[in-house]
């Protein structure tokens, strides 16, 4: 007699898991015990004191267990709603223009050099690393218009195992750079060529005042922004829209009635002087919502800098007495990674503990050697987090974890 | 014959300095050579086209010169025009409040632990190292009441080699943490005990719309904020004020007019609510201004997180249409070195790398091992000082001098 034999655990730690749920920005689950399957689904996350009953379910021996430091503890990766891969190359320079201007001095003519597969392969591959260590587990890429070096891009994603969505832009317009445009014709069929299971519908909306402008000029038949994609069918509860700075009331309430998310990129909003989100108004009104790093009109891959940035971004708000009340660092915890895995469509993936969910996990080290920051006798567990959210680095996120799979440190191979 | 000999030359560098000047923001000087005098001073910069003569004049040989490699840089150190040592403690957390109850909840029972030398003396080390190692060679800390653990942080700063003014705290007045607070006379008598030559007057100002209030309510005889200062004989060309975010036309006339300076402390403006102060007019109303990290209302101990946050801060104002223009990066630099040194009254020591002043300086590697970014072929030089200043971190600040005594890396003594 006795249970069916249980496949055997990828992995099995004790300690500390900090996360967030619908209900709670943030929950932080001292002493309990984390198993991944060899599928890299988290398949229990009991308190440790179950040890003895979870021991006998899933055959394992008190030896198979790594514990963790009292200090350290485990989190979500975190999700980038909005990454523009090739801009990275320029990222944290030549940030002095608004929008448009920024789009046709700096930003297209750099984009036009991925023509050139080895340009790509660099810009890429520092990316993917970067974004990886900063733990970044899932982050939503735009590429260029070129087919060739945005399928690179997803090699190379694959290659480094991170979890990632990558999109060709496609743009038949562009009197400023015109080589860097397509027909509507090639456009199409590249898109088709390049669309398998990639998510098809992402975009950019009301970033700022010029922009509007510019829309309402070119479609005046539409009642505003929102609307021009909405009878476009491009509004849908699969669509990510960056930014959204300038959104009315009205075109919210559409937005979470076709299910449509937001990306909030606070660094590139104020890079950009592109406007302001008012992040309260957008929960106010249940739309789906998450943080992007925006990179290069944010200057920064780091999604914990999108986290700072989100909570200066809020208190704007507040100062200028708008709201009464903020973002708490809790809920800017909770927009960068269960957020971010709703705005994406993956919150039955990905997002937080929950068990069924695939095991994306940052191990984080508060007490790190060469850590940027100090912690003293009086800090409570809360404080640590807290510090690590504010003034943590890569230096202090010594191990991520995709899909069960140990991806940083690096692998030899990569 | 031949010309009297010269004291020898401490360091002889060649390369490339950065700095800024009253008539320019940032200068970059490529192909330079440096000589730095046994007594820490700047004897010579000039192209290295110069070197014969130079060498002549000093007595120096080729091989005695120190080349720096092709992408690395000196830059001034950075001065903090404000910043509380013992809120060190918890910088990064208890950030979630407005000023006046943040300062009841969290600091003055923080600071009321300063009576304990020992606890002091842990804190005080951690702040003086961490500043060094983030290119803060001069400081102007606020410490606590407590006048020997006020004296041993002077103690600590001297035998790191930071150049740091310490002010006692007075408070005569503290209802909310009535340990925290001494008597006008005690107050009056351990601050004459403690200063020597410290610099005697240093306070806050308008930092936010209760603290005005409640100034105002307790003061109703003075016409505002400014003028109680000024009709107490506070306001003169010695006084830095921090924040200022509420400051009128005609107190900033008042400002320029006594020489008196202000520390923008842009990250704790954000976190505390406090307000955001308009640099562009202090600018216009030629008031001395510098950038302070105000640790630990801001939760950075480091200037370059506020040279980002004053680039955050003073786009606001554009995007709210009250400034057509923002600082500029290079401006924002100048404020954390030459502008820092104004607001001390120390422009004619340190700032920049004019001939005659001492050598405060940090050796900037963009390429340091584990570097927080990537460069690319195609950056220019001033790319990579701009990805320096938005994303670099103690990782590319490889050598810190003070006086022409290098202090980091930290010496084993320390």
């Amino acid at each position: 007699m006795g249970s069916p034999q249980k496949p055997p655990l990828a992995h099995l730690f004790k300690g500390t898991f900090v996360h967030a749920s619908r209900s709670s920005p943030m929950t932080v689950l001292h002493g309990h015990l984390l198993g991944v399957g060899d599928d890299g689904r988290i398949v229990f996350l009991e308190q440790a004191d179950q040890q003895e009953q979870l021991a006998k379910k899933w055959g394992f021996k008190a030896s198979d267990i790594r514990e963790l430091s009292n200090h350290e503890f485990f989190m979500p990766g975190m999700v980038d709603t909005h990454i523009h891969a090739p801009q990275y190359a320029f990222a944290g320079s030549r940030i002095d223009l608004p929008l448009l201007e920024w789009l046709n001095t700096y930003t297209f003519p750099t984009e036009v050099k991925y023509k050139d597969n080895d340009f790509a392969e660099e810009v890429y591959t520092r990316v993917v690393r970067r974004t990886l260590k900063n733990g970044t587990t899932t982050a939503c890429y735009f590429a260029t218009i070129h087919t060739a070096a945005s399928l690179l891009l997803a090699e190379i994603i694959d290659k480094f195992g991170q979890r990632a969505f990558v999109g060709k832009v496609c743009m038949d317009l562009n009197e400023f750079v015109p080589e860097y445009k397509e027909s509507t014709d090639e456009s199409v069929k590249e898109t088709e060529r390049f669309v398998r299971e990639l998510l098809e519908k992402k975009s950019h909306i009301s970033e700022n005042d010029g922009e509007i402008k510019l829309v309402k000029q070119m479609f005046p038949a539409y009642k505003n922004y929102t609307d021009l994609y909405d009878k476009n069918k491009l509004l849908t509860s699969k669509t990510v829209m960056a930014h959204g700075c300038h959104l009315s009331d009205e075109e919210l309430k559409l937005f979470s009635l076709r299910g449509a998310a937001i990306a909030h990129c606070p660094s590139s909003n104020f890079m950009l002087c592109s406007g302001i989100l008012n992040i309260q108004n957008v929960l106010k009104h249940n739309v789906k919502i998450g943080l992007g790093t925006d990179v290069a009109g944010g200057y920064s891959a780091s999604m914990l800098d999108a986290i700072r940035k989100s909570m200066s971004a809020s208190t704007v708000f507040q100062i200028n007495k708008v709201n009464e009340t903020g973002l708490t660092l809790k809920e800017a915890f909770r927009l960068a990674t269960l957020g971010g895995s709703q705005v994406l469509g993956l919150d039955a993936v990905i997002g937080n503990f929950e068990v069924g969910k695939e095991f994306d996990a940052l191990l984080i080290n508060p007490k790190a050697s060469d850590s940027p920051f100090d912690l003293f006798a009086a800090d409570t567990f809360e404080d640590i987090i807290q510090k690590f959210l504010y003034l943590g680095d890569d230096r202090n996120i010594n191990e991520v974890y995709v899909a069960g799979k140990q991806v940083v440190p690096f692998s030899s191979s990569v």
